[in-house]
């Protein structure tokens, strides 16, 4: 059996037999001297076959070649060219023996060069691209991740408990993968979404604490952060408030962060929903920078300018940033214009400031006494750019806040090894569905509203749901649940979910809550995105081991593919339009 | 939040003020008292209810009701009859405070009565059967061992890696769950049998050491110890030989026993594969009684007895096993007879010894000289009986295995408290299916041959394979895999596998290996019988939070369902002899 790590020797070590086992990362031939750079799990080594010393044939040293699987026995000796580069520099191994376990063909891609990303051949071969040490890296911190997780849980008292893959179709939400049943023909299983209706019901069933770290999956086209299965760190506890739950999130991500990164996260700041949004654009506000969304309505209300005049007679609101130190030409105000429609604003008004004076789109025509209190209440500095947005308030909302994206992104001004953590709370119970003409739930029709009165209001009745965000990005979020099934009904109503809907729809899970229910609530950190976070790549597919394409594809086994006939057969099931389904449709 | 454990009051916290939560398990109403057990996840606590000592109203306290969930406040005092049958028994809560958090109706079923188990019911109602101390604390078991387990394996440098759930289908094995893909119509992902293909892939990868505790699925038609879904402890290694893997397998498992059992197990005995069939019938040899399958061919192949005459001129053998201490009757015996004519035996020839004479089926024909042959070499003691089977060699240790475990279980001569290991090994690397008159794969095709030389003689194969036996159970087993591509093709040729078809079948996994593969190996422990194992249970439902019955439902949810229209048209599959499938047929 292999004993040691080949990057764990040092000078310490010299002196030692050992027997290494690795593959050949470097191999530099110096005629009767060849170097090879063997390589492991734990890092690098140098081993020396000296054709004088080598007691095994030095052909076979020859014949060595990039990835081959060899083992060798040596001695550690001390180098006299130290490396300083990597960790084993002070040492190098001479060999007495070598022997070749397995040899390597001409590799598909360079492996020893990050850089290269073609990602259809990377991923066609990724047992060699997890070769690489940046990528191996990242999956042994996500099960590093893990296992902090897990030790704070269990500590804890919360019970780990796993739930079933082949679950109930539901037809709320994302769409669901389903499984046919061979047994009951006609019949389908789901694939979860997530455990939330069974870590419910464990707390019906009395357990108080429940963990998971669950796969869950969803049929949905794929953006470039999301898997069809990602891993959730699924949380549940009975007998709590909103800030139990909450108190109990920020100690495990503290001592996350602490095992991780080393790093002491401060108590870590709350934001309502309603002021993320008034002053970050975003329900998920990056607070690592500042250029927060300023309020210009008050200021502009009186202007005579056609733009303003409009909108704010018709309820609208105008806000704006002030962008510093940024040197934008107009070229490059008109690509940032461009850009927030993209986001429903119509355009971008701007004022730029220099020598007390106001140049921009607006300045010709904004009123000399506005220009002056604008002056007057922000104290500007040369070269200040004031971007605006006049609309109704989501549009401005949501334009400005990925435009403040946009300039720090653009401007560089984020710091990337900054952590910053924030509790977003108080979401709105309801949003309203313009397509559907009614009121839905924000989180699940299960979340807990703040306040039960507030109900016949659903434009301001606010829930107990909350999202840890972090540099940008949710992370986990979660909500106490109703338990109450008074509450529970009053919130079907206010959704127009009729009783015999809701049986329909939520039957046994409803039923559940007239057992003695206890009041209970979590969150589920999504394991991905936190990882992603946590190893700085914004590619999803660096944090699991075997990813899949866009299209959901796995290159390299080349799933999904096509099944016998025999299969379908078996499970009552064809094909539209396949080759078998004219066949058995008629025979029916 | 709920800061204490009810059931970990004892006498010393008499005098504290404490707020509590749970559920009622029983109430006695003794008029102006009211006496309730508390049950919480840690146990039971008794609350007292005084008309003059509650603060709140006593009304309240009388419509209490078993699984009323609660809150009290109240004072720890010393109780007067001290109940010694729980831990909490020496003291008391005197409630100052009640709130009722949520009512109970009627239970469907007494969840009080272990016994209670209409099975229909119990799995309907599964949140209220989990509140069952019994199940409750297998479930709790079951994490406490993922939890050991995983200690070690971290500890010993394995990486945790998630592997897709969402994979290829594959030919072989057992029957594929398969999910149909959206986004490429006409194709199915299918559930992992196990991660097999994947972990050897890390190993390619490079990680050495790999762990997971995995969801694995078979679309088998169920045993009562079989579930859609299971649970593997999956682990694979680089660099090692099967001792290695063994000794880890077996250090993971002395730990698990100290951890759950407190239980020293000592070094693991080791059998081979041909020594389990011959002296206990069995792969998988339960130990913990001797009755071992005895040779009678030597002594009787002289008897001129017909019934042995014909079995011995056709190759057959002829053993037996002693059972002491029966009293059976003739009738019993009887009884036993048809029991071995389930596994192929023709019959039970038998002999009972008593006052040095064999009564029994064979004992008027028993040559004299045989007779005595068979007394001198088993010391018999009055009440023997020998049982024996004669046929070709399978039959005679298939039916004979069967029965030593039977006569066992029936006589009840098995120490439940005991936890016999085994190690079961040099498994033959192939195994003749007379189905499909070829060599076959005892395990995999992937698994390394003892000798790549005695392929050529592929009854005689030995292969790298091992199991890990607890009490007659198999509870893990694995491999040393072939890492070189020649002995891999050796293997195909010796099952009759063309290039071609291996390529087809195999593709990818198999190119993997000319990339500097290292020697590898490893195996999976099947979690869900080892907690049935360690927990005393042979009922697969009790370790598993929500188990499906044996036609593979969730009574509790109603799973498998129907899905709608919709969802099968995004698929593109319809339901054979399904309403809508006509109708979309004839579209095409």
């Amino acid at each position: 059996m292999k004993k040691y790590n080949n990057g764990s020797f040092r000078a310490k070590d010299i002196g030692k037999q050992v027997t290494l086992y690795g593959w050949v990362n470097k191999k530099r031939n110096m005629g009767g001297m060849i170097f090879v750079d063997l390589r492991d799990k734990s890092g690098l080594i140098q081993l020396v076959f000296n054709k004088d010393t080598l007691k095994t044939d030095f052909n076979e040293a020859e014949k060595l070649h990039s990835e081959y699987c060899i083992k060798v026995k040596g001695i550690i000796l001390a180098r006299s060219d130290i490396n300083s580069k990597i960790p084993t520099g002070e040492i190098e191994v001479i060999v007495s023996e070598l022997e070749i376990l397995s040899e390597c063909e001409l590799l598909p891609f360079n492996i020893y060069e990050e850089n290269e990303t073609n990602e259809h051949t990377t991923l066609k071969y990724r047992y060699l691209e997890l070769r690489r040490e940046r990528l191996a890296n990242i999956i042994r911190t996500r099960a590093k991740i893990m296992t902090s997780i897990r030790e704070y849980l269990n500590n804890k008292e919360f019970c780990e408990i796993e739930t079933p893959i082949l679950c109930k179709s539901t037809p709320e939400g994302a769409r669901d993968y389903i499984v046919p049943s061979r047994i009951q023909k006609g019949s389908f299983y789901a694939l979860p979404q997530s455990p939330q209706i069974f870590k419910q019901l464990l707390m019906l069933g009395g357990f108080e604490r429940y963990y998971q770290i669950a796969k869950c999956f969803r049929d949905e086209d794929l953006r470039a952060d999301r898997q069809p299965e990602f891993t959730q760190i699924d949380i549940e506890m009975s007998f709590v408030e909103e800030i139990d739950v909450r108190n109990m999130a920020e100690e495990l991500i503290k001592k996350l962060m602490k095992d991780i990164k080393n790093i002491d996260i401060p108590k870590i700041p709350v934001i309502t929903y309603k002021d993320a949004i008034e002053n970050y654009g975003s329900d998920k506000p990056d607070t690592r920078f500042d250029m927060m969304l300023l309020d210009f309505t008050e200021i502009l209300k009186n202007s005579e300018m056609i733009l303003f005049k409009n909108i704010i007679e018709n309820n609208g609101i105008i806000k704006g940033i002030i962008v510093k130190n940024s040197g934008y030409s107009r070229n490059d105000i008109d690509k940032l214009t461009e850009y927030t429609k993209v986001y429903g604003a119509k355009g971008l008004a701007w004022l730029k400031y220099n020598d007390n004076t106001f140049s921009g789109s607006i300045a010709k025509n904004l009123e000399s006494n506005i220009a002056e209190n604008i002056k007057s209440t922000y104290s500007l500095s040369d070269g200040d750019i004031i971007l605006l947005v006049a609309d109704e308030t989501k549009t401005v909302h949501t334009s400005l806040g990925a435009l403040r994206l946009k300039i720090a992104e653009n401007l560089n001004i984020i710091d990337k090894n900054k952590f910053n953590f924030l509790w977003v709370v108080d979401f709105p119970m309801f949003e309203y569905s313009k397509t559907d003409k009614r009121w839905k739930s924000t989180h699940h029709p299960f979340t807990k509203p703040k306040n039960i009165e507030d109900i016949k209001d659903p434009e301001n009745c606010l829930s107990d749901a909350y999202d840890m965000v972090l540099n940008g990005y949710e992370i986990g979020g979660g909500s106490i649940r109703i338990h109450d099934s008074k509450v529970q009904e009053k919130v079907f109503e206010a959704l127009n979910i009729s009783k015999e809907e809701s049986r329909l729809r939520f039957g046994f899970f409803v039923d559940a809550f007239k057992y003695g229910a206890p009041p209970h609530g979590g969150l589920a950190f999504g394991l991905d995105r936190l990882v992603m976070l946590l190893c700085n790549t914004d590619n999803i597919k660096d944090v699991i081991a075997f990813p899949k394409t866009q299209s959901a594809s796995d290159l390299m086994s080349e799933a999904p593919s096509e099944v016998s006939t025999i299969q379908l057969d078996e499970l009552g099931i064809a094909i539209k339009g396949g080759e078998n389904f004219w066949v058995n449709s008629t025979k029916n």
